[in-house]
């Protein structure tokens, strides 16, 4: 069997020899950093400067690899994005490889490197880890699991409870591009489409949102359940109404045309590189700007306000000029996902 | 379809309602805590008083509930000791669960209470989680990956690269009982035996050790791997030879029978609820009788001591007087007991 053919077995996961190996020689070289013992049990970070935050997440995208982007990738972003909505600058994260029996080794390599490649894009570390193997079953070949600790920012408050009527709904960048770009790949459509993930670390557009002088109540990537989601949570967390005007949303043609052919709506579709932000009314136009100023806030939009009309919903004004309730998806309209 | 045959489907991990109910109301309740916070995130933690120790381990046990245990106390457990041997208190854990579709919410419920109740056995908080779901592949039932974090005591070194010839190996209690008892509940054999998995939290034995004024130099939880694994670690690290009478080494009747039944060596077997400490020759007496005063370390002993004998390796004293080296186990002789 030559090096291209390898795949790993069982017991690559036993704790032996053949687990010392696979991640001394494949794993924890493409990882390199000052964190990453290969003995420790945990990993020591340097003395943080304020509070700390702690988030995890667990990814079971299939494919592993789309337009875009892939699980790696995904992981790093998922998990930093996690904490910089809590205005959390994040420091380092933690990697659980749960890989199962027969997935080529180089497609591991592949996606360590991902991994690698996305942590020093969004100035993390990957300070620990661990690494399991489950029977084959023809399934997933690789669920990633990552948490992530950050230093919360003195002085920042993303308590959405101070949300009022009159506030703005900002988003950054247009919507679904993640979600869709995954189901396109995995229906073998991605041919007809110019439609890549959009995931990306948000850290550097939220420091620049949260440092505008703009009162920012709430922040949130809009990742599972979509916009429709997120907003969906505000309208129970407030007690108020969400008006937004679908015209205003942004939406690529390429997404909208995807969201089309799937038969979806853009609006409860996962993203993983756009943020949702809430800022006191009369802000909102330095919110936008300062979203705008930054290269992946360029497409940004003041898509709704908060009213207190009741009952309390997320009330859409369509293109065509109607009004249309939006709810939370109820179940999987989108599986795997993320 | 009555409540008790509820099962959970895919709709449960998409992020829509049916996810924000399982969350709500089989989940977070169970957990319930402060810092748990259903819509955040991520969790704001206290502000630490020393430097902070991140963790995490993934369990892919199989079967998910055994003797002594389930995989729920093992994550809980597994995951404070990886910090307890760094010399930290463990202060909060997050939770990802990776659940097979067609898993009764039974099971789940039963499992996520004995989470709740090994976090507060163990004084730490479940502050943050993530749930998704996987296709029914008869498969699995439920991965758990916990992260961990703690704040590191003032003034400990367990850098393992103090230690030297002279040097003495403690082992906390009796070795291989977790690791034995998931196998023989696999192989329906746990009704012939009283053997129950160890699992259980280190933090206040190893605080013991730590305050007896002995000078403590390493310490590990021998998990996957078992002692042997540890000890030729510690070859590795050290460059010294560490000899090890097998007559010392703390196997209860129940676990060398079902070693014997299984045909495994007990040197390799898994434990989830002991310590191996190294400490200075000198002070072994008293870090044993700080040991024994532990109801968890009651069966302690001193089984070995580093020498500068070359080549360095893992020199066994069988209980017949010969000698033997001892190696890390290859590969998988115990696959998915953690």
């Amino acid at each position: 069997m030559n090096g291209d053919d390898e795949r790993i077995v069982m017991a690559h996961g036993g704790g032996g020899e053949l687990t010392r190996r696979l991640l001394a020689e494949r794993v924890i070289p493409r990882l390199a950093n000052d964190l990453l013992a290969p003995l420790a049990d945990s990993a020591v970070l340097p003395r943080p400067a304020g509070r700390v935050c702690l988030t995890t997440d667990a990814f079971v995208v299939q494919p592993l690899e789309f337009p875009g982007g892939d699980i790696g990738r995904l992981a790093v972003f998922g998990t930093v994005n996690d904490l910089a909505v809590m205005g959390a600058v994040p420091t380092a994260l933690s990697l659980a490889l749960v890989i199962e029996e027969g997935l080529p080794l180089a497609v591991l390599d592949r996606l360590v490197d991902s991994i690698a490649a996305a942590a020093r894009q969004a100035d993390v570390v990957v300070a620990t880890g661990d690494t399991k193997v489950i029977d084959r079953r023809g399934g997933d070949g690789l669920i990633v699991v990552t948490a992530g600790v950050g230093e919360l920012r003195d002085g920042v408050n993303l308590d959405g409870r101070r949300i009022e009527a009159g506030d703005a709904v900002l988003v950054s960048g247009g919507i679904a591009e993640h979600g869709l770009a995954v189901m396109l790949a995995r229906e073998n459509l991605a041919f007809r489409t110019e439609l890549r993930s959009d995931a990306a670390p948000l850290t550097a557009l939220i420091v620049r949102l949260l440092d505008s002088g703009a009162d920012v109540k709430f922040l949130r990537d809009p990742t599972r359940g979509g916009l429709a989601g997120v907003l969906a949570d505000l309208v129970d967390l407030t007690g108020l109404t969400v008006e937004v005007e679908e015209r205003r949303v942004p939406l690529s043609p390429a997404a909208l045309h995807a969201a089309e052919m799937l038969g979806l709506d853009p609006l409860t579709v996962a993203n993983e590189g756009k943020v949702v932000a809430v800022v006191a009314g009369g802000d909102a136009e330095r919110a936008l700007r300062a979203c705008r100023e930054h290269p992946q806030g360029r497409d940004g939009a003041i898509v709704g306000r908060f009213t207190d009309a009741a009952p309390a919903l997320v009330d859409l004004i369509t293109r065509a000029g109607g009004r249309r309730m939006v709810t939370r998806p109820y179940g999987e309209e989108l599986p795997r996902i993320c």
